[in-house]
């Protein structure tokens, strides 16, 4: 299998849907500018949508799981056999992105990509397996050329189906256990930066666990040293689930597809991504700051502002599903406010707004 | 009529259902806490609503507009004209808050207080007109006690409306043109504080606008500087919407209906409530971070955390319908999740959180 697709070129956001929006914003019967962060994400949308009112009620979640070796180095607060025990509970709709996808009428595509606590076959599941876990990154590259090149694929595969059935957002979540570890591994690596900044305490450690799991990290990037393109960064760091999202971001771009980012891994999984093929960045939109220590220094590498500070820390596309609602009111009030014409609403008045009288 | 009502008792929140929704969130197949914001609010709402599950889907929206004499001394962008005109807008659907109140599937109430271009009766418009206009507050108190009285009315009986049709949630909004110069001057006054630290750029003033501003600000501030007490600080530097919605948190309080608090000028409102009626503040919730100068000053002494910081400066419960849907959300997370029992998910290993094998 071979990964030349990631260098296809991705569109350009359109710049005249982008001021044909902004026009309309300026016209809406409201002072210019006091909806902030909703004017702008409309403006946004309208440009990756190629459309002066766009819209984000087809929306695809798909969540990608998988195990790592490096759990194995006690990096986790939780037992590996939950990332499988996970993936059933994602399919039986109990886990917090299926009672979000649902509240949404959202899409909701759980992908198992290797567990070593296999679930098999499950209805609502698709299996894309690369292996039960990828290699402890301590010891050897995490993938394998060819498991890297399936993960990828993998993830790429849920974007075409997102962009098939018509989606207008596509979102990414994860799962697996340890793979904070592998995230804050390769953002050190993307971003040339020590572990004790990046990394966090994930799914609960307390500050001891912090520590060993900083100088686990330190041992992997010591190991891989020598590997200096993002790519190859990605193959040896990170896991299947954040292969599969870099994948389904790039084929999302590729294919003109609007994406929204969830949080920690989710965003080292873009800046990979974006690394990659920089043409990427433009289709990336961000839900949310992430609680986990070392979201903030990927989301200033993507020069990224989320929507939303609320303290989250779960993963599974969580934070981005919380943000859905905003990105389509931002569209209701693009489209259906009145404009000061239309509603008889007298302007600002030039005069007052320097002294006035 | 008299404001004795307004010193009548609130309930207290239900801590025992607080403790309940504590225990089933722990419960809740994610790490303990990884939802951050979410779970407190769906915390809070169950003691609010004595509920082990609460639910938001029954939302009340009033707007309240009313007109500013102090209008007179050239303190906004927009002419006086506009606050009966988006009267109008609000009834017709063009509105921000008329586009989002038809999303959420929320009950909007616009109750008109008086206005100089008075727009007459319309339908969707309820008229408790006090008066044209309050009087220019940098020559006499903005009301009479009885016109007071009658704005305060007016508040608490919508909250009776919305309690009475089993709304699970009241929010209020508002629309008057200078009343960022009426809310900056109330919140000085409440909290002692200098006019430059909390005058703002409202609905666009330029810098010397704002300098303009505060000086109108002081001259009332000087006038008045005999008023000491909450209530009568309200009386004489607030409007006829902004008593309004002093009476309607404080009625809703009282009916232990819960209430999500807007921008800065609904904040102002809600600090006067709360200094007026302390026990107002345990049924407040606060949905974001206005873009307003002087919003940050009231949150801190309300020691409220809004869900939403998005450059919002709209008003007319633009921010808190915005937030809505994240109430929902927590709801749904907190009555639809599986518990770690019921999805056969493994809890986190106690021996791994420390320092792990």
């Amino acid at each position: 299998m071979n990964t030349d697709w990631l260098a296809a070129p991705c569109p350009s956001p359109d710049a005249a849907s982008a001021d044909a929006a902004r026009a309309r914003q300026a016209q809406l019967t409201k002072p210019p500018g006091s909806l902030g962060a909703l004017e702008e994400v409309a403006v946004q949308l309208a440009a990756l949508q190629r459309a002066p009112r766009p819209a984000v009620e087809r929306v695809w979640i798909s969540v990608f799981a998988g195990d790592h070796g490096v759990a194995e180095e006690g990096v986790s607060a939780f037992p590996q056999a939950v990332t499988g025990e996970m993936v059933r509970n994602f399919a039986s709709g109990g886990a917090a992105i299926s009672v979000l996808a649902r509240e949404l009428g959202a899409t909701l595509e759980v992908v198992n990509l290797g567990t070593v606590n296999d679930p098999g076959e499950i209805p609502g599941v698709r299996r894309a397996v690369v292996a039960p876990c990828t290699a402890n990154f301590c010891r050897a590259p995490a993938m394998t050329e060819a498991q890297f090149a399936a993960a990828l694929e993998a993830g790429a595969a849920s974007a075409r189906a997102a962009r098939a059935a018509g989606a207008q957002l596509f979102v990414g979540g994860e799962m697996g256990i340890a793979n904070t570890t592998a995230a804050a591994a390769l953002a050190c690596a993307l971003l040339d930066a020590a572990p004790a900044a990046l990394t966090g305490a994930g799914t609960g450690l307390d500050a001891a666990g912090v520590v060993h799991k900083a100088a686990v990290i330190a041992r992997a990037l010591a190991l891989h040293a020598e590997a200096r393109e993002p790519r190859e960064q990605l193959r040896r760091l990170g896991g299947f689930e954040i292969a599969a999202l870099a994948g389904a971001y790039i084929a999302a771009a590729q294919a003109g597809l609007p994406v929204l980012v969830d949080g920690f891994i989710t965003t080292a999984a873009a800046l990979a991504a974006a690394r990659i093929n920089p043409g990427v960045r433009g289709w990336l939109l961000f839900a949310h700051r992430s609680h986990e220590r070392g979201h903030a220094a990927l989301l200033r590498a993507l020069d990224a502002a989320p929507l939303l500070d609320l303290g989250l820390r779960l993963g599974e596309a969580s934070g981005a599903a919380a943000a859905v609602p905003l990105l389509r009111l931002a569209c209701a009030l693009h489209g259906g406010m009145a404009t000061f014409a239309q509603a008889g609403v007298s302007g600002a008045a030039d005069d007052a707004r320097g002294h006035a009288a």
